[in-house]
Order: structure tokens, then sequence, then C-alpha cells
């Protein structure tokens, strides 16, 4: 039986089967730009609302990054015009330093180009992929080309230019090029047509604009929504962000791939020059030390270190103790910045924040930071809400999957004094603002909306989390122990009458000197209630005064004295 | 003040700015391995427990569609074993076509390369990504090569080889190079030593490998787990799934962009010919109907379309009524296996699947499918469990941004008699599988875990829900109902031997005769349990023949006659 079946079914097989050699022919390779055209998805264009948002963002982001990189604080102009049938015309124009002609169809026009990805340094834009994809989403639904200019100088031409991407050769192709006028010394100015939707709210451009702002304090947006209303944030300081230096990868996290090519490439003659000069943070004597627990020579050559070799330089660096990266990379906004920008945002009766020092993932330096409000007009009954920002970027997306998500919902907020359901954002009168700034931000997807879980990253997400939340939970006690006493307090006030008469009773007091009772004890619960809202009720001697309430006899002995 | 203002921070701006020339210098192209290797999270190795699955998925995905497309029925060997210090050997053999030799290189070791992408019919793979970031990810962690067999019929020699991927060229380099013996007639075997944790449980590679079984029934499965456990999944059926076919794209959703590209390709003489020809589900008088509604001839060349005839031939194809796409480009799992997926994983009471027809996005057609188990050893307490798969392979990761989830979540649950707060997965005994299969589901990442938020795969998500949903709703009001009514029945059960007793006393029965009312009593009671069991409290005549039971004085004095 069985070997019957095994015969028919393998003639079944035979009989329609295909060789290797006939599938083979099939086999091809797929360029960059077909690859993101038909995932779209992957680059933020999933959706008419969203897409809206990322040609604005990818555009901001470059025009902010160019800025920066060349010291001119920036002043970038956003405009959208609703064209009717789900379409828009988005432009962003900014005065940054311009792109020389012939970069102008590249960096436009072609995926995977750009002068980020090489550079070990904090900036929006890393892959170059975005302001392509942008075009890439116009041309595929409006089949409109990119209006681009662009001016260098003062003295230079303005060059005009109508770009598309050749999506099978991932190639720019330029259909129009002239020489323009352009009203400023210096700028780009890009056009695009898309399909999209136009909606305010939460995740809307209006809401990227406003939280660009908040954490961009030195450049100027003056943004023309599709309804033709201007909003105008003006820059608020006149001083940059430090500019971020080139730094090198630091030895922690290194991987062994990564390390193989390092070595392959290095100039230095031995080991111990190659982790001195190819790392940041590492002196002679902690090279000493990684070759040592490593088992290696310090005076081996680069190019005799085999596969076992490179395993063992990894123990090395692991198991010595090497000092955090610099943060001269890396631009953070700051405490005092991070506070300011919630303060701004939100109405609340408590502040917090914390910047914590550079840590390092797969040899990449970042920071996290952290702020939080609590109450003030903040709804109790809802989840808090969270604000997100990796380089000074707003992720408005994809917040369940983000790093920080993850982060939240892993610390225990109950001992903060909020209510916490398991895998739940806590619930309270809370915003969170969390800020990654790092050399490379590990994105869960080309789009930037979140950020990826790596162990490291969350790990100092929490801890910033905890710094801000031990602070919270100190001022959420005090105010609940602060609130207990107050309702002791007014439980007594409410009894005073009562006592006076007693007393008055007792005492055989005349009406006159009963109501002087009561003014007296209503004074001196006054001024200790004072005392309480001033000092809080940390106060160590609160507790011992608070008793003396008790002792309305002696008290009212010495007033009718 | 302002002017003095101005000019020092304009100075300071020219002091350090750098202008486009010097910027121009950075600006490059990246290669895309290059960019996978940075952003290896975007493949799915973002931690290393999930790096252990991504390897072991890709292998296996291709070991299917390979089987499958040369009509081979699928025998996967998956071994892992555990090399200790956090490294694993994955090792992923099949009995499929095999691949010819000059193509083995680049399928394992170049990214973009395949024969999925262009293909237009359902396969697990798509991009020409998977396998070879794989690769990237063993060199980058380990740094040791794949090992490639493969064996293409039995007269042909298995060629070995050792490779790796230059990622600066995107190209493959081949280490090692030979003939070997390889034991069976044809086949692929791959090898990769990568960095990983292993951990049992809902994300894990047995989990993989156990629901990849269950919709797979035509394969057979034989894992080694890293604690040297072997599971077999024999296959339970010979019948190899229906072979997909390659299908023209559907006119729906076919954006400007890719239409032009059409245009532009097309061999077809008038634009007529071009839907007819170009697209399925068009005929000559659709075809017709679709120029009509565009105002456009239908003897106009493809080539003379203008920018705005496109535009116009969009809004024509939109306002015709063209029929489903046909599925023959897919293989749903159906109803009954849907069904007989979940009666093999789940214990439940009640069972109830749908496989809905096709529907389309962007001109890409899709099937959606769901089944859903109640009740049984399922906790009530906690939310649903949904199982996702994507043409037949399980997504494990990233449920809270899958297009899946989105959809449960925005279904109202509550009239199918669960409980469900806003914005969360409904609560209680159930699980919920939903399938989609397609020629091109859209993930939200390379790494392909969830899915895209495409409008129209989520509405069709929803009608299968709510197809399943009503079906869960009629069963659990039905069960509801029962439950009230078998309360109410043992309530009266209760009191049959007090109402015996006084009807005793009424009519001066004796002792015996009371005995036998109450026999009586119970009997008829039973009788209408036995029939509301076997009928279900649906029956009309249910509560009439009930309402006889407070009648007990007159069936009483028939049963004394």
């Amino acid at each position: 039986m069985a070997g019957k079946k095994t015969e028919r079914s393998k003639k079944k097989r035979v009989g329609n089967m295909k060789t290797a050699e006939e599938l083979a022919k099939k086999q091809k390779e797929v360029s960059v730009a077909e690859f993101f055209e038909r995932n779209r998805h992957l680059l933020g264009f999933d959706n008419k609302r969203k897409a809206l948002l990322t040609v604005v963002k990818e555009a901001v982001d470059n025009s902010l990054d160019a800025c920066e990189e060349a010291r001119i604080l920036p002043e970038v102009k956003i405009e959208i015009i609703d064209m009717g049938n789900e379409r828009f015309r988005v432009i962003v124009e900014d005065n940054g330093p311009g792109i020389i002609k012939q970069q102008m169809p590249k960096i436009f026009a072609k995926l995977l180009y750009g002068s980020k990805f090489f550079s070990r340094k904090q900036g929006r834009g890393q892959q170059g992929i975005g302001i392509s994809a942008a075009l890439l989403y116009a041309q595929l639904t409006t089949g409109r080309p990119a209006k681009v200019t662009s001016k260098t100088g003062p003295n230079k031409e303005a060059n005009y230019m109508e770009l598309r991407i050749n999506t099978e050769k991932n190639a720019p192709e330029i259909l129009k090029e002239e020489v323009v006028e352009f009203k400023k010394d210096r700028g780009t100015k890009i056009e695009l047509d898309i399909e999209a939707t136009y909606q305010k709210g939460d995740q809307s451009v209006d809401a990227y604009v406003k939280q660009t702002a908040i954490v961009n304090p030195h450049a100027t947006f003056i943004y023309t929504t599709p309804k033709a209303e201007q909003f105008v944030f003006a820059r608020v300081t006149e001083e940059l962000p430090k500019e971020p230096q080139e730094v090198k990868p630091h030895p922690y996290g290194v991987e062994h791939g990564i390390l193989t090519k390092m070595l392959k490439a290095t100039e230095s003659r031995t080991l111990q020059s190659f982790l001195t000069n190819d790392f940041s943070r590492v002196g002679p004597g902690t090279a000493k030390e990684i070759c040592d627990k490593a088992g290696l020579l310090t005076n081996m050559k680069p190019e005799e270190l085999t596969h076992a070799h490179v395993d063992k330089l990894i123990q090395g660096i692991r198991e010595t103790k090497i000092i955090a990266p610099s943060p001269d990379c890396l631009s953070p906004i700051g405490e005092e910045l991070m506070e300011k920008g919630l303060r701004k945002e939100i109405n609340a009766e408590f502040y917090a924040a914390v910047s914590r020092s550079p840590s390092v993932y797969r040899g990449i330096p970042f920071v996290v930071e952290c702020s939080l409000a609590y109450g003030g007009e903040q709804s109790a009954e809802e989840t808090v809400r969270l604000m997100r920002y990796a380089n000074r970027v707003p992720l408005l997306y994809q917040q369940g999957s983000c790093a920080t998500f993850k982060s939240i919902i892993g610390t225990n907020w109950r001992s903060y004094g909020l209510q916490q359901s398991t895998g739940s954002l806590p619930q309270g009168p809370v915003t969170i603002i969390i800020h990654l700034a790092s050399v490379w931000p590990p994105f869960t997807s080309e789009a930037k909306e979140a950020l990826a879980h790596y162990p490291e990253i969350i790990k100092e997400i929490k801890l910033a989390l905890q710094e801000v939340g031990r602070k919270l939970g100190s001022y959420v006690n005090k105010k609940r122990r602060l609130f207990a006493e107050q309702k002791k307090r007014s439980f007594i006030e409410k009894y005073i009458p009562h006592v006076s008469e007693a007393l008055a009773e007792l005492l055989k007091l005349s009406k006159n000197d009963q109501e002087k009772i009561k003014e007296n004890l209503k004074e001196l619960l006054e001024k200790y209630r004072g005392k309480l809202e001033e000092l809080g009720v940390d106060n160590p001697e609160y507790d011992e005064e608070f008793a003396n309430i008790g002792k309305v006899e002696e008290v009212q002995d010495e007033q009718s004295d």
C-alpha cells in the first residue's frame, strides 16, 4: 500500500515538476527604487494622511540638517496647497547653504545617496532615502515631477530642475533645467504634487510642525496649511545647537563583521595602534589591557588577525572597562530645554527632566533624555500621553512598536503613584517626552517612525524613566499626604465651635470670650495650615506643632491673659 | 539692539559657515548591503532571540517556495546546534529542485536578487532579501561564511560553496567551491553560524515550526532543537496546494506612475487592446466602458496618452464596475483547513471559519481568511489570542503594528458577546486565526513581521471578522440564554418538594401519592431539559412548553387519573 502510494505521488510529482534550470531563468536583480516603489508603505506612504506628513517631514528634516551643518540659523517655509480631488502641492523652502547643480539630481532623485550614511555624528537624515522617496511617491500617485530650485551664494545663479526617478535604474532623469530668479542669498526650495488627505489632530502636519518647533528653538517655521491659515513659529534663541563632531566608533558592541572590515581597512601597523587610532576612548593603557585580556600581542599586525583572533579581541573588549563615549558627536536637547518644551505645551503642576550621560549600542553612541509633566489640566482618567523624538524629529506613528513604548510599559509606575495594568501605559494626568539623540538612531522602518528594540537603548530609556519617575513619585506621595492632612484638619475645624462652646461652659466664660476662643482656634489652625502649604508636609517639626492644636486650653489661657 | 544682535549672529554664522561645495564632497552612494548591514533590525535582527527565528524562517520559506514551484511535496529538515557562548549553527535542508551552480552565489549572497519580485503570483518570498540577509547577519556576528550545498538531479553533481557578501558592492564572494557527495536526488542545504539565543515560548522557533506545519499540511518538517529534541511534523496530505498562476494586474487601484510605466512598455497598438491585453478581468466591453467614462477614444495609441489623459483613464477605471480579480494567482488555505488547523491547536467548544472572495489593493489581488475557536480550555479572563499568517507563513512579531490587530480592535466585539475596552483586543476564551493570501502582502518592514495598514486590506479583514463574529455571537447568546433558562429550571426544581407537599395537603393525598407527584414533576422537568439540550433554546416552541411546567396541578391531575 505504502509503496504504491509513494510511487503514485512520485509520478505525479515528476509529471509537473519544474527543473532548477527552468526556475533559474526567472532570477533577476531588483533595483532599490523598484523595491521601494512596490513597498512604498515602508517609507511611510501606506495611507494618504500619513503621506502628507511624510513628504513634509522629509523635506523639513533635510532643510534643518543642511542649515545646521552649514551653521546657518534655519528659517523654513512650509506651504501646502489643496488642489482638490485629494491632490496637494507641498512646497518647502529653506535658507540653507544650497546644493550645487551637479548634485541636485542625485540628492533628490536617487535612493540611497547622501552624505549622512558614512558620517559618524548626529543628524536627522541618515540613509539618503527620505526626500527621493517623497519624489517617488509623487511620481507614483500624480505622475508629476519634482520641481527643485537651489542657490548656493549671493553671486551665484539659482538653478531650477524638474526631476523624476528612473526606477529600473534607480537613477535621476532631468526633465527640464534652467537658471531662474531666487529672491534670497542662498537656499533650496522643493515642490511636490502628491495624492494625500489633510486632517488636523495628533498625527497631522500641524502637530508635526508644532512639535518640531518645540525642540528646535533656534529655527523659525512659517507654515501655511491647506486651509490657508498661516502659523509662524519664530525662533526663541539665536544660538545654534552645539555642532556635533565626527567621532570614531566606540569599542563596546562592535560586531565581528565590522571589526574584520576595520582591520582590513586600517592603516595602523600594530594591533595596539589600531585600537588607539581607529576607536574613540581607547588610550595606550586601555589598548594594552584589551590585548592582555584577549591573549593577543599588542604588536601583531592587523592583517595577521585570524577569525579566532577577532573572536578573542571581542572578548577582550567586553572584559575591559572603557570610559563612556564622548558626547561630542551628539547634540542632545538638554534637561532645561526638555522641561521648557513641556512647559510650553502642557499646563501642569509638576515638571521633571533628565538627560542621561552617553551610552553605546553596537559601537554607536547615544543619549536618552526624558521629561515629564504631571497634573494641571490633564485628564487623570486616561493613559499617559507620550511624545517621542529622535534627533530632534517628532515621531508620530507606530507608537506601539517603539522602544520608548516598550520601556514605559516595562517600568513599574505604581511605585511612582500612577495606576497601571500589565502590558499597558500607566494611567494618570501625565505627559512624557522621550528623546533619543544618536549618531544612528535605529528605526523600525525606513519611514523612521519608531525606534527598534535594541536592549541597550531600552535599558537607558528605562533608567531615564525611573529617574523622572522617582521625582514624580515623591511629589505625588507628598501631595497625597498633604491631602490626607488637610482632610484631618478640616475635620478638626468642624469641631472648633463645639469645643469653644464646651470650654465656655466649663470655664464659665462670657459669650464674647467664647467667640474669642473660636477665633483663636481658627487662627491657630490657619497658621499651621499656612506653614503646611509653605513647607510641605515633609517638615519634621510639623507633626509636633500640629500636636499643639490639641492644647487649646493652655493657648486659650495665654490669650486671655 | 535688534540690529546689533542680528549683526553679531550674522558674523558668527558666516564665520563657521560651510559652503554647498564643501558639503557636496561628502555626498556618496550607499550600497543596499551596507544599508542593511547598518539597519539589520529592519530585517528582523534587532535581538538575539528573534535572530534565530528569522534565520530559520527565511531558509524554510525558501525551501517551501522552491518545492512548491517545482511541484515537489516538501520535506524540510531543520537542525539547530548550540555551540556555546551564544552561538548557534542553523542547518536547513530540503528536497527541492536545487539551484544551478551559476545562480548559487547571487541567490544567497546578493541582496535584492530573486525570482519572486517580478512574478505576479502568491509566494512566501518576494523581495530577494531574506536569505542573503541571514547570511549578512551571520558574517556580521560570527564572521563565518555560509555553507551551501545544492544538487539539481539524480545524475547531477552536488555543488558545495562557502559564500560571503561584499557589502560595499552588494556582490557575492566565493571563498571555497567543490563538488561533494549529497545523499538525495535533489535538494539544497544551507548552514549558517550566528549569534543568537534560544528560548521556548510564543515567539520561538518551536512555535514557528508548529504553526507552519498547521497551515502547510502537505509538507513534512523534521526539527531538531538546540536541546537535541527532535520533532517530526509529518505531512497529512499528499496533495500539493493548488498551483497559483501568474496574472496580470487588476485595474482597480493602479496608480498613475504604474499606469504610465505600463503604457510605455506595452506592445498593444490601441488603448482598447492595451486595457484588454495588459490587465486581467477587462474584456472588450469593459475596456470600451472605461474609455467612455474617461472621455478617451478606444483607438488612441498608448504612447499618445498625456499626463492629463492618464488622470482621466484612472477616473474611468474608478467609475467602471469591473469583476473581482481571478483567484487563480492565489492559493488560500480554505475554510475547511483554517478550521482544521484551529481544531488541531485549540481544544474549544465552538469553531467558525470564513474564506472571503478575492479583493484588490493597488491592483494587487488578495484574499482574507479567518477562523475562530471559542471556549473549552481557553481562559476567559485574558484578551483573545491572535494567530497571524501571510501566504502560509506565521507572523510572530510586531502584532501591535499589524493590520490584523488594527482590524480586530476596530471591530465591535461586544455585539458578539465579548468584553472589549476601547483600543484593545476583546477579552474572552477565544483564539482567532487571520490569513492574508496575496500576490504581494504589504509588510511593515523587510523582516515581514506585520501587515501594513492599507485601507482595502483592513476593510476585508474586518468583514471576515464580522462574519465569524456573527457566528460566534449567535452561539454565545444561545449559550447565555441556555444558561439563564437552566438557572430558572434549577430554581423551580428546588421548589418541587414544597409544591408536592402543598398539593398533598390541599388534596389530602397519601404520602405515597405525594412521592409520586414529586417524581412526576421531576420527570416532567427532565423531559423538557432533555429537549432543551437537544434542540437548543432557539426552538420557538420551547417557551410554550416550558410555560406548562407552571401548570403542575393539571399535570398532576392527569397523572393521578
